[in-house]
């Protein structure tokens, strides 16, 4: 199969880009084709060891940039990496996309080019989320798309992400919970209630193991393997994770540095710390799935590096294999015809 | 002054609550008095040190329970300690309510009998939130009341909390905060792009130091004295926060006792642990206020212990002091007649 990655996304493109697929180049079994501007690229290339049978180049001329309004620099940015890369997975050139450019237009050019599942109102991001405690993760969806959305979204959410905590997560049978400021039902805003509703009577029709209700405190133990809010919330647990992580990394380290005896265990912490700080790190969990597209599209970090691409391209490769966009499709296709039945009915 | 104290609200009542309440007429100068099951709050005072002169009781039959529905309990136990407590402060038999009792049930009977501050649609829950790194407070509203709620409540909410930052924690010119899900104005949901509007417009009017939008990862650092945002958020914010500081601490427990070596720096480490915990910590502190009713209401957390019921009536006593309802009532009027004075035009 055929990886298209986007060469010219991402605070440290196309450098770390290209490096990051020659790393990948030597670990896996399929063709990557890096979108961007070919001379560049290969000039890079050459100074690191790689398998040139497994990577190819598409010449683009044209860069979005952080800073370009997303959709606006989609319809005028035509020969972009970013644009022609989608396009390339839309005319079946290739099979997923992986970028780490503006995440409001590779949004945007999926929607306008890829064009989103039928039946799917708003595509989400699904972030994987660490459970420290026993070294396995949850799918966090939607982690940023989305302010604000329907809880028949809610309920699309839930199905994609069970799909895909069982086809990349190996979960067997994944436990979905509904973010919220109680467990009972009845609690939060309108929309959670409805939403609530919804997978707690359909939810079993569709193979949801869906769990309730949960609260922000249960989320880092690990309380459900699909963690499913609209993209605000998504956007609060996962900073606040971060936010927490740094603050209480720093307030150790500041403690154990103080003193004599207190600087003797310090050696010891500083790697358990790096262990902590690894969970979080971006380049360690790079790559977030976009679902509700009619295509496999990986989003990476911004700041990616060498590292960080070499592990996006990796997480990649089994939803790609998987087919896991077609299986979502055919879900949400079962899902529309019930819900049209319904309004037939 | 007079602190009323409902003796029978909260799972250790009335127990807790009458030594909480014996340690703390030891140290204030104010009268405190208790409302439940004279008798049996009596024989439990008997038993522990205490200021006689400060302590008096007013006596009540009925009790409202943690299961209780709010609306209709109010309404069916007229002469349960919650009921008749926020009657007194009412009816100016004492200045501030303090209760560890159901907490919907205390919301439900401040709206209906002190009611709300004219021009208050949504009262709200102000909890105290820990700053590890600079060993100081900042103030989350609403912390849990609402889970959703206008942009006028949330330019509110931040009007109070900076009167409160300033009355009671002391801090000259508080940064208020918008929790959002990126730092750039326009950013979020159309709830949270009006309330930035209206606070980067009026807030200077009110003297509000209005920072802009936060970023949930900033939180923990101190980045705004004030955190402002629904209650949804709110309760998100705090559960996560105490989520990841139990997580965190547990992995740290874990690792630190696997191996010889490691077991030598455990000792030391518990003991920073322990320092972290404490700031979490309900008993320390315990007590929030809520802000937008027409007098003084303090609510503690449910599990209050007797050290719990101690700080939170030590927290209560500046509130009171300061009159700083009167203050709150005095800028919502303010904010009321500019209001108006717009529709007007």
């Amino acid at each position: 199969m055929r990886i298209i990655l986007d060469g010219m996304g991402g605070d440290h493109a196309p450098d770390e880009i290209v490096k990051g697929a020659a790393e990948a180049s030597l670990l896996i079994e399929h063709e990557i084709c890096i979108v961007g501007d070919e001379p560049r690229m290969r000039a890079i290339l050459e100074t690191v060891e790689h398998n040139p049978d497994r990577i190819s180049f598409r010449h683009t001329t044209e860069v979005i940039t952080g800073e370009d309004s997303p959709v606006q620099s989609i319809r005028k940015k035509k020969d972009s990496s970013l644009v022609r890369g989608m396009e390339m997975v839309r005319d079946g050139e290739g099979d997923i996309f992986v970028s780490a450019g503006n995440s409001g237009a590779l949004m945007s050019a999926g929607v306008f080019i890829l064009g989103r599942i039928k039946g799917v109102s708003r595509p989400a991001i699904g972030s994987t989320y660490p459970i420290l405690s026993k070294s396995t993760a949850a799918l966090l969806i939607d982690s940023g798309a989305n302010a604000e959305c329907k809880a028949t979204s809610l309920f699309q959410f839930a199905l994609m992400g069970s799909l895909y905590a069982k086809d990349i997560l190996k979960i067997e049978n994944p436990r979905i919970g509904l973010v919220n400021m109680g467990t009972e039902p009845g609690k939060g805003s309108a929309l959670l209630k409805e939403a609530y509703e919804l997978l707690s009577t359909s939810g079993s029709k569709f193979g949801l193991n869906f769990v309730g209700n949960i609260e922000a405190r249960d989320i880092p133990i690990g309380i459900s393997d699909v963690i499913v809010c609209d993209g605000l919330v998504g956007n609060i647990v996962l900073k606040m994770t971060e936010g927490m992580a740094l603050s209480i990394s720093h307030l150790i380290r500041q403690k154990f540095t103080e003193g004599l005896i207190a600087k003797a265990g310090a050696a010891l912490l500083y790697g358990k710390l790096g262990e902590l700080k690894k969970a979080f790190d971006y380049t360690e969990y790079g790559g977030a799935p976009i679902f509700g597209l009619s295509g496999a599209v990986v989003k990476m970090h911004g700041s990616s590096d060498m590292k960080a691409v070499r592990n996006g391209i990796a997480r990649a490769i089994p939803f790609m294999e998987n087919r896991t966009v077609d299986r979502i499709a055919a879900s949400i296709q079962e899902l529309s015809a019930l819900t049209m039945n319904k309004t037939n009915e």
